[in-house]
């Protein structure tokens, strides 16, 4: 059995526009999906999806405890995400499930619970050039990768860029008109690794560009559990000290 | 007009358990105020307290408005404070204004919203000696304090901490009974600094204790504002690109 | 008395090329130390300067200890620094001294030794506008600078920069050309603060700048000593334990 | 061929003291060795050692460049080490060699130069008790250790401990004696990870115990490189720009 990858994605502006619907046909998902599925080794993986309309967004308590990494795309939805399920899957961050933050989910519940920030940024969507400069080289996350990774068109994201220090600096934004961004950010929270990864506008075929797919896969390689110590995520009480004390 | 400093505690054990109001008559909030009144510059500070029986918890967007810094204590009523306060603090710290984190409101919800893990920890209540290292010799938090400050009868509290990598260890605690603790954190998040300081259980005299109390001054002189940078915290649409952009 | 600044400056290119003459005819130093000068409040500094050809370059054991923040500027004659020297200045970073490294001093002698690392990177010379964009709005050596400082010819570089992650990212610069570049980080050492900002390059009239200024202005406040904590750089064996050893 | 891995030691102690001698007749490296021999998957690493007094201290250029993780145990004779071996050894864990620095190894000229800082601590040789508690539950180092490692009878080491902020805090120890320490840290300097190690003093038996085997095993699989980007760690003058420049 691999490991257990469950892509999540909102999945509505690929119903509801056309022009999204084009480059994703089947939904932003399927093409990650099958991203990870052709570079990936045989067995490697066990991929599956969930999306927002299926029934506790596709994340019931059996999926969850499948799922060794998340990935999480959404936009224009954060809203309707359950508290409860976004409770859930934090603690399944904190137990050591490693999630992969795309794009625009910088705004999703889980991300900003993660984080403790505001999260925001600046944007502009003209379709500019984006260079994602690997400022950490030798890292995991840019394995395979070139100096940069040039996109043609692209929505704009831009500093400051509200959440903690990043605790790694993988890839930093340079955008045609003008602004920079911190694109590839790694955190840990309790037992698991989160990795935020900026590219992939829906109106932009974003996650059919192959440096891209690559990104996506070191990342999961990246954020896997590095194995799980039994520790309680409440207050213990450990009356008896391992050594005495005197006034007691 | 000095600096803007608000006490807020809990005040419920000074009121229901003679042991605790034995030491702490007026509130633990009213100890800490004459510390800091008693070590600070004269017009250094203007202080004040709150308390979660008062109104709005006797944090009030006025009252808000006019804090830099922040003291937190709280133990047995976390849930009792409400969400709409704690998102108001929790702007604020974004905003700029510092934060102690006081002992037990490791579990209050404005230091778990802004750590975004579980803040959970291991204790002992029995009444044994801690020694409280400075492993950051120089910080300005440390200053004056010798190699370490002892307390011969506290409550024990042990690692496994539930939180982000600090990102200024100022001080890691000994305990008689055989555990360590990582007692003084540094953390920014948004335009805020947060301090957390472990010691303080409310059954023992601890803020009577005058290098604790140097602390708590090190500490707000620390976390106060240092001058703040008038960025939105939502997504700012920049329509104009400060450079031509080819394709549009 | 003021704090005690020092402006280190190589001081070769001022005397040797006259397109730098004419921007800097009494030298990098002697603009730096005019502009904090008058930025500083009065009696705020003690101001001095030192350079490569002096005996010592300057920096005798009386100029180190009344030193408590040192600006170093070096370009071509980084191997010209005595090793003898620069251990001196390494030991006054533990003990608290700030040390501001200044654009193309990434590839001094002292700047390397604090990290550790190669402290490359990719430059060009040909004159191309930078924006240097505020990444930590509400940092002290931010204050009072607007979203980004814009240079409208300048010498480019470029990521990788080979550093230790930062500890505060405070500026990253957006480049004509098509770079990115972590402009403005800091680290601590020992009781030392370390800030590295990138502009300056001597053909470029940069340390006139207004926004230039003000930033050395607050990294200068930003870094001076917090307090020192009389701890030995050495190892010290403690053969008196606090606690009994029960098998000793 | 599996992971090349060099295990180096000074290798003094055991030739010159009998109760170390006693301890590790055929020196600590080979008990070391031993321990990953036994614990790794067969083929996953190609063990060799090297020590002091071989020439060239057994640290060739072929050696180096088969080397994907070295550790590294040295006491006596830091000064011993040649400087362009260090030097050689630095600019292999630039490029991505693991080091694993152990015990007083902090000492080392290599460890110190990666550092920075003074790299200094307080010890005690009395044979007291040490908690090695898991601060990091999850940690790819940590894998399979229980709350925390005890150690009867070991050498004591203290805070302050004259590093950089960890970049994670993976152990911290508790002594009888009445100190603490970070004995468990992890930094990143150039494509290289560095895992510094506290238990080991040559008078105690510490690398025979199963725990500490398990912690070395971890580390190294935890070191190794993740996929080197060929990158330079000269200055690179990039002539050409991505993009147009208007002025030039």
């Amino acid at each position: 059995m691999g490991l257990g990858i469950t892509i999540w994605n909102e999945f509505r502006h690929e119903k509801e526009n056309d022009a999204v619907k084009a480059i994703y046909p089947d939904g932003i998902h399927e093409v990650i999906r099958q991203g990870l599925d052709d570079l990936s080794d045989s067995g490697e993986f066990s991929l599956s999806c969930a999306t927002l309309d299926q029934p506790e967004h596709g994340l019931t308590p059996a999926v969850l405890q499948q799922t060794d990494v998340m990935l999480w795309w959404g936009h224009m939805a954060h809203d309707e995400v359950q508290d409860e399920i976004v409770e859930q899957v934090h603690t399944r961050v904190l137990e050591g499930m490693g999630l992969i933050v795309l794009h625009s989910a910088h705004y999703s519940k889980i991300f900003r619970k993660l984080m403790g920030t505001a999260c925001n940024l600046k944007w502009r969507a003209v379709g500019e050039r984006e260079r994602i400069w690997v400022t950490r080289p030798g890292h995991a996350i840019a394995r395979g990768i070139d100096t940069c990774i040039e996109l043609d068109s692209t929505e704009m994201y831009g500093e400051p860029f509200g959440i903690p220090e990043p605790e790694e600096q993988v890839f930093i934004s340079w955008f045609e008109g003008g602004e920079v961004f911190r694109s590839g950010c790694c955190w840990r929270r309790g037992q698991g690794k989160i990795f935020y990864f900026r590219p992939g506008h829906e109106t932009y075929p974003i996650y059919h560009n192959p440096a891209i797919r690559q990104v996506l896969l070191n990342a999961v390689r990246w954020a896997k559990p590095d194995g799980h110590n039994p520790e309680p995520r409440y207050c213990e009480n450990v009356r008896k000290p391992k050594e005495d004390i005197r006034n007691s």
